[in-house]
């Protein structure tokens, strides 16, 4: 048996979107910016790839900047905000403990260059308070940064709260939608956000391209400097075959998402009872308010790694928490934040299910795991430590 | 009848390379990142892939680093120098006044950040000269951006020479080679270049990938930040079907590039020999250090919008110069730093052949183009003037 639980961390690519991306690759290989018929022909397709990838998430083609990625949109959206800040004097940032990478490392290079971050605390529930964010927004803030949804444990952020607030006091938003978009429902008008960035491959869509919405109005500062395309937001030869594969993945989401939300949601739920019956573990984040195919755990004894690397002999991908950051011997910063210490944020395991999960793959998984987790703590000096009283149980 | 004369604005994805693009993604669907099989088998194939095109350029896979194109891959490799530089107190940058907009806009921001930009001129024949690039080289000099070949000229720079120079002052030497590699033989060894860009779409791969070559011990900061991929200097997803596309092209490019080279430059010289016979036109660009493909012209008394409308109704896809400032209607920085008058310069036509180019095409474009030049000069007023003697001919 086979069980693909890393959507997380990419999905396959969808049938239609790989259609898309052949079919438009052979038809419309034209460069967008050429005068000739081959140029415009493609040129007309991307806009209106544009039109539908603003419809799908409430905006207009003009707010929409097509991007290399997630990782590029949030990187775009953050500096366009902290430097038009910054030259109206304004150099604090809020955001959270718990965002993406490419959120944080992006806020550290902020911070060297004498920018102020603030990294709001999630609390035990890995979800961030609006009041929080409410009382750090002053008159220095240049932009608040909060994720829509956690790549980690899965949980949604009040983002529609906060977009609120900010709009209200006039300061800039941002929300990484990477792992929302097609999970959840998105509208950026009801998430009063000004940008918005998401990536493709992370709802059956092709790697290496995303999306940034730019709302009217809010400023936007190119990340790649060169020719005019995308209205002279973000250089580079437009990736239509990707462009338009990453439409008909968003599309195919979005028609799917309410029969997806309520059978992967229901999948999710029996997964988390069937291994929170294992002794000594704990749930990741919120059980409420969480993606439709999160499952997040901290066994106590164990080690993450040994664990991914058991059940991949069994035929089950999984993660120990994102795959940007495996291989990395620091222990999540998210699990940190909703207050795991190390020892315990080591012992995590995502699994993170998709459009293709069935029932098999949960019965499957929900055999499996318990399993492997007390195979492994058979083994574990740690856990014989646990046993025999010699350390106490956190778990 | 159709022909395709506009390759250096982008190819059509070479079979081969669409062909290793479905395989990939179907077959290489895990998330290199990932510790799962699913993950590590992506992971081999990327570093395999990141052998090939090390071993297609002379260099080693540590030295090359994927990203979103030749736009990305410049922008990354300049800001990365200057700001290297600039901590050392140099703020100094030579370059030439023929660059792609992806080099000079990012020069044009490191300006406003306080840089000194000297841009080399490059002559009638539109190629820089080592000498003048070795006399601008101080203590100061933090960078020296030559491109390797021209995008709207086609003129072969002298790139290996002008890097010897570099690595013997200890400067920092970037080529923009996103119009040579496929095109031509290139080898960083031979080149002597530190930072290298080349950009997929230009060799037959897809949009949105490229590479940028960086010697061991150049340093390099990230562009995009984030996650840790691509050994820390690159963060997003790696695009890995893109990527497998792409190297496949590049490896199928240099297969033919012999035969290529030979066939192509005889249908170019057949061309040019042709087109040279309508009056009052003068070839843009050496004639013998170009690129295989690149024909350029300009025509007086024409514009070259109107050219390109009309040839288009005749079926021939070409430009005026870069398909990256078409819609703009300044004339082209490339044709005015080769001595062309602001007037001359909009009377511009820049044919490019590519692998499907056939010796008909070359018979059709002969036949069609003198024709059409001729219907617009008879139209034109300009024209008309300079026919009665009230202006001048420049060509």
């Amino acid at each position: 048996m086979y069980v693909y639980a890393d959507n997380a961390a990419t999905t396959k690519l969808r049938p239609e979107a790989l259609e898309a991306f052949v079919r438009t690759a052979e038809e419309y290989y034209g460069n967008p910016s050429s005068l000739h018929t081959a140029g415009q022909r493609a040129k007309e397709e991307l806009n209106r790839c544009r039109e539908r990838v603003a419809a799908a998430l409430g905006g207009t083609a003009r707010e929409i900047v097509f991007t290399s990625g997630g990782s590029e949109s949030d990187n775009q959206a953050i500096l366009s905000a902290a430097y038009f800040g910054a030259r109206k004097g304004k150099r604090k940032i809020v955001s959270t403990a718990i965002e993406h990478h490419a959120v944080l490392h992006t806020l550290e290079k902020l911070k060297k260059e004498g920018f102020e971050i603030v990294l709001l605390p999630v609390g035990e529930r890995g979800i961030v308070s609006a009041a929080d964010a409410e009382r750090e927004i002053d008159d220095d803030t240049c932009l608040v940064s909060v994720m829509l949804a956690n790549n980690e444990i899965g949980t949604i952020q009040p983002v529609k709260e906060i977009g609120a607030i900010c709009r209200a006091r006039k300061v800039p938003f941002h929300t990484d939608a990477v792992q929302a978009v097609g999970h959840m429902p998105v509208n950026v008008k009801e998430l009063n956000c000004d940008y918005l960035a998401l990536s493709a491959h992370k709802f059956g869509g092709p790697r290496g391209v995303g999306a940034l919405y730019v709302r009217t109005g809010t400023p936007l500062k190119n990340l790649i400097e060169g020719g005019a395309q995308e209205n002279g937001r973000r250089a580079g030869t437009e990736n239509l075959p990707a462009i338009a594969a990453m439409t008909v993945a968003l599309e195919t989401s979005l028609s799917r998402l309410p029969a997806y939300t309520k059978r992967v949601s229901a999948l999710r739920d029996e997964l988390i009872d069937n291994l929170s019956k294992i002794p000594h573990c704990a749930l990741n984040g919120d059980r409420e308010a969480r993606l439709p195919g999160n499952v997040s755990f901290c066994f106590e004894g164990i080690e993450g790694e040994s664990l991914l690397l058991l059940l991949d002999e069994e035929g089950i991908c999984a993660s120990s928490g994102s795959a940007c950051t495996s291989g990395s011997l620091d222990p999540s910063h998210v699990l940190l934040a909703i207050g795991r210490v190390h020892d315990v944020a080591h012992g995590s395991l995502r699994l993170t299910l998709g459009e293709d999960t069935t029932e098999e793959d949960v019965a499957y998984l929900s055999e499996k795991i318990p399993r492997v987790v007390e195979y492994l703590r058979n083994m574990s000096p740690v856990w014989r430590d646990l046993k025999e009283g010699k350390r106490t149980y956190i778990l």
